[in-house]
């Protein structure tokens, strides 16, 4: 290995978290050349990149120097899926969850193309990716609010009156990071507020209590695929679809009640990266605006699912999810039975390339 | 009214909270002087204080100059409630509650006398009352959890994929405030950590879901006592009692099911205080280990109460509690039926002391 060049490839390379580094890859769903990557290199070069290139596959995409990635267009991804491909989007970030499935590691991370490296207050880069593997690696706590949040960060810890038979916790599956910059609004926030930035710092990470469902965005996310990977399925969005803009919400309130049925942890919080560009929110509008008038039947959908005992692992909580998403659902529209199949079509999928990962629950990997 | 002596008079006196200052009453358990208010005098010499004095009712505890309060021994209490006087604590600050029980006032803000103003990380000194004041005014989100935090605060909102039906949000009914230096650990904490110190400034207020249970600290805490007065009580502590140091837990733990039940909000985080002094782990063990033991019965309890449909207001969920207390935490120890026999007392003695306050939950004062 070559010396690194700067102070920041030194620190990470030092980093004890940098052992992960054969056990987690960095799923980018992108249209366009990588360049976005040379701000990331001194944090994400030394890791393995699955790169989803949607859109024409005839069109090529230029991955800076020195990255180890491998990249898969539409043709590839019909060609490993056959007739399953079905369950994987088209033109829209959604097929990202491909990368999910043809990944080997234990974790993902996965973010957005026009996503950059975020400073804290004092001005420092901050290491989005480690501060994500430390959430994951660190047990989450969904039964009891801390009130000073995560008990496990240094200098923190459970407060006087938290249960001390609660203090374990539980494996953290997912770990949620924030934007600093251009917020992740709804079109028509946006129309209504099109200069505000997130310019606050909150330097907390916290567990999302059990029970509780919350907006899960895609541009800045990791999770443990072995806990939870079959369930992080994006939905069917963009062609062909009637919505967009819900490929993360929609996994979100699945993972979130497949977590909580499973005593699994979801953290929201820090590590922020820096959101460059807003998206058009009058495109934005005309993917949302279904999606914002059905979301009101599919959160008290998801409130309200139980899934039963029986259902002890990730796949097998998925398929339960689609049967009930299938009954309750597919009153509001069609394209809910059709989510439905694709959710079915999306486990087979899993299993076929993750052949041993309905022994997932037990801690092997596929 | 004289001119302000300082900016910080200035700025406090020109917000328009300021107008709140006929509406809200600051109250202080304490064993000695005052001193600590010097600190606070240009935040809270505008507004009225409630003093319980704790322990020897001869002693006479002096207040700085200027400040206008009234200021309630054992033998006031006494006087004031005849008999019923036996549901408030001698010996440890849970006697606070008696503060809130005679005041008229729509809100309260209670801190306890070691706590001092902080100051943010620009070095600015916190206005911890006017936060907790902005908390209370403004709606909490206890339905679905915003991973931008409080979406009323400058700067902020809802995110995408929050459902626009729960936006409103819902009247926010207790402001639970937070400790720089000295955090609120338990005995056994402390002992193992005994030069831990919270620096870290999280500047985040958020709402505590819905069906979550939290530890609430007595320390630094404001609420509307119109919406959850009742309720506020801080149960038997002391002398006397098998406990202490689990007044505000129990007040927290009854506090959110009741605010669940009833559909209002109960939000933690800004402002912190600087908590000045870690009281001595070797007694505070003590006190608190019975708790320690009895509360791994205590928060199943807790978080297994239904109120049944017909409990409309606090007072009527106050009451149910006591019983299902009776009911389900009796067995553990005789304390909890002498426990239960409290809280009912406490209500009669509330009723007793704001006659037209069962109307409370149509919003009129007493």
């Amino acid at each position: 290995m070559n010396e690194p060049a700067t102070a920041i490839e030194a620190a990470v390379a030092a980093s004890p978290l940098h052992q992960l580094k054969d056990e987690l890859d960095i799923v980018i769903p992108t249209i366009r050349n990588l360049d976005f990557l040379e701000m990331w290199r001194p944090f994400l070069q030394p890791y393995h990149l699955i790169i989803v290139q949607d859109g024409d596959p005839s069109k090529t995409i230029k991955v800076p120097n020195g990255f180890d990635y491998e990249l898969y267009n539409r043709n590839d991804i019909n060609r490993i899926l056959g007739p399953k491909a079905s369950c994987i989007s088209f033109k829209d970030s959604a097929c990202r969850c491909f990368g999910y499935m043809v990944s080997k590691k234990k974790y993902i991370f996965t973010i957005d193309d026009n996503c950059f490296v975020a400073k804290d207050p004092s001005g420092k880069a901050i290491n989005a990716l480690e501060q994500h593997i430390k959430n994951l690696l660190s047990p989450s706590t969904p039964f009891f609010f801390n009130t000073l949040y995560d008990p496990f960060a240094e200098g923190a810890d459970f407060v006087r009156g938290y249960p001390f038979s609660l203090r374990e916790g539980v494996s953290t599956a997912v770990s949620h990071g924030l934007w600093l910059n251009i917020p992740d609004y709804d079109a028509p926030t946006q129309l209504v507020k099109p200069l505000e930035r997130n310019t606050r710092f909150v330097d907390a990470v916290l567990t999302i209590p059990k029970g509780t469902l919350f907006p899960m965005c895609g541009m800045n996310l990791a999770f443990d695929r072995q806990l939870i990977g079959p369930a992080m399925y994006f939905g069917l969005m963009g062609e062909g679809q009637p919505i967009g803009r819900y490929d993360d919400m929609w996994a979100g309130w699945c993972i979130k009640v497949i977590c909580d049925h499973l005593g699994l942890g979801v953290k929201t919080g820090l590590p922020y990266i820096y959101h460059s560009k807003a998206s058009n929110p009058f495109v934005n509008l005309r993917k949302e605006y279904k999606g914002i008038y059905w979301q009101e039947d599919i959160i008290p959908f998801f409130q309200q699912v139980v899934l039963p005992k029986d259902c002890t692992t990730v796949q097998k909580c998925y398929i339960e999810l689609a049967k009930q998403v299938k009954e309750k659902l597919g009153k509001i529209d069609p394209y809910f039975d059709k989510l439905a199949d694709a959710m079915v079509t999306w486990i087979q999928a899993w299993d076929g390339l993750n052949p041993t990962s309905a022994s997932f629950s037990n801690g092997k990997t596929g």
